[in-house]
């Protein structure tokens, strides 16, 4: 058994995912709203950890649930919890990586694969993987899964947490500091919680995917480039990614990260812009960048993420662009005239 | 260099210190706001860190400040502060254990020693015994503390965080489970936030000592036994542990910890009681116990905290007592009657 799984064996990891009310009421509400999809049905729940999905969905109305755990949760945690909630004739909690999980011979797939397998910025933790190896295996050719497909999203963003305060702490000068502070964290994204206000544009979508037909193939690098202009004027110190997942069902249910939903424990990914490229812009400026997230060669669970900052005068714009220079503005003239012939 | 040291090499623990405002605003009123007694004297900074505490000392008017800190911080940010702050002559950085320090050989002793080296529940850490140090071999016969007392507190509580929620998550019984996370928890105190009202009684001293006169060997073990009476009606489910320093000067200023208090980043300590030791009490229930807190063998910056209830019919009940035993209330009016008379 690696580290991986070990850790889930601390239940102060699943003490923080359980108080995540945006993450238990995305999951509660996708399944025990959306009956009609759940209703003796057959659910694979990939990653099971306590257990409180498939209680979900045993009470949702399906047949059977298979429980797959890796961690020792499944045996310590989630057989007690199925049983305390008296659902062991439908939830059947299985010791056993995704991997190395087999059907009964004469057993049909599953009709429906749940799983909160979803790391910081989406893919951190590489626990995608398990779930597609879930669909290709047990997954009936029409089956769900839930969540269906997810979004990650980028925008240049002000990081005040890191760049406020410190020209006057008390009345003390801590810039030298501060700055040093910001060297020390450099080294990796911070995980933090934005306000809505930090972000310079509503943000963009850098990736999509549906996970009825992702290849984990298709994750093992993900490269965007894109020029943006802001939205508002503010301090550009760095780019926030955030995700979101979208639920299949009659009652759509979309768990946000974003700065502007209400807090979650995955917060937001921030990368943050070395000083000197630290700049005020105006709103319609420009900002061009690349991201480059791609999974690491010594551990495919974790992901390098590099934002390389680009020079707007060099890329080319979106068409059209709402940036302020002037071959913008003259395309989006130009456009809107064409659309009023 | 032990690893005690090289932990406050990481500037987010720095960080997280200079963002304690309750922190930061004790030390700069006790300091800022006692001008008269810094002006012209000399100051020694115990684990001086970033510096700050030494700069607050010359901007009221010392005349030589000795910032002596161990970790590789003297060199890499407090004398940066310093100097960024114009204070480079008056404040002197030191890059050394204060047990290695030495006075130059004409300097006269100091004035005034400032530290913030309380640590959680106060002693946790036990940088105290350097400050003491400081004080036995720096300070002049009449010198100044800052700060110059603590009080330890304790009182009986309830800990909703770890006790409530469980029974029904999103419709899921999670009790088995939540035991199972207390039972983790439980080998280490807590150090969490409580709320005023999780307090059963507003918290009696089980410690004081005055910086002026404590001796390190007073700390390797003290015992508290008590019968308190709660003040209010509630579940009893552990004790909570906090401190408060007191500064000199004409200003009085105190630094509480206290969940009366705003948050603070020690927070409380909550020694969390086995669930069968649990039970709900009416107001004045006594509750007797007795706190064991002794230095841990193997390291001296560490303490274990033992907590025992006893029974409240056996133990002697303080002098009056406000609980609802029937000697106590007898004593009570009688003790009220002889006031009278």
């Amino acid at each position: 058994m690696n580290n991986y799984f070990t850790e889930y064996e601390n239940l102060e990891v699943h003490e923080l995912m359980l108080r995540d009310r945006p993450r238990q009421e995305a999951y509660y509400n996708a399944i025990l709203k959306n009956k009609e999809l759940f209703k003796d049905k057959i659910v694979l729940d990939v990653g099971a950890g306590t257990g409180i999905l498939s209680a979900f969905c045993a009470q949702a109305g399906a047949k059977l649930v298979y429980a797959v755990e890796a961690s020792n949760l499944a045996t310590k945690v989630a057989l007690d919890l199925i049983d305390e909630n008296g659902l062991t004739s439908v939830v059947k909690v299985i010791h056993s990586q995704i991997e190395e999980f087999v059907l009964p011979a004469t057993a049909e797939k599953v009709d429906i694969i749940v799983s909160e397998w979803m790391g910081f910025y989406l893919l951190h933790e590489g626990m995608l993987d398990s779930v597609l190896f879930a669909r290709d295996h047990f997954l009936k050719p029409d089956g769900l899964m839930f969540p269906s497909e997810c979004t990650i999203f980028v925008a240049p963003c002000s990081v005040p947490t890191l760049f406020d305060y410190w020209q006057n702490v008390d009345g003390v000068n801590m810039e030298r500091f501060a700055s040093k502070l910001r060297l020390q964290k450099s080294t990796r994204p911070e995980i933090i919680q934005l306000k809505s206000n930090d972000l310079l544009h509503e943000g963009i979508v850098f990736h999509w995917m549906s996970l009825l037909d992702v290849n984990p193939k298709d994750l093992d690098e993900i490269c965007f480039k894109e020029v943006v202009a802001t939205q508002i004027a503010g301090k550009h110190q760095g780019f926030c990614i955030w995700f979101e997942v979208r639920f299949p069902g009659e009652e759509t249910v979309v768990l946000s990260t974003s700065p502007h939903a209400p807090e979650t424990h995955w917060k937001q990914c921030v990368v943050v812009l070395p000083e000197d490229n630290c700049e005020t812009l105006e709103e319609k400026s420009p900002v061009a960048f690349q991201i480059l997230m791609k999974r690491s060669a010594n551990d495919a669970r974790k992901y390098n993420l590099e934002v390389e900052l680009l020079d707007p005068n060099v890329e080319e714009h979106p068409m059209p662009c709402s940036c302020h220079m002037t071959k913008c503005i003259l395309t989006e003239a130009h456009l809107k005239m064409m659309d009023t012939t």
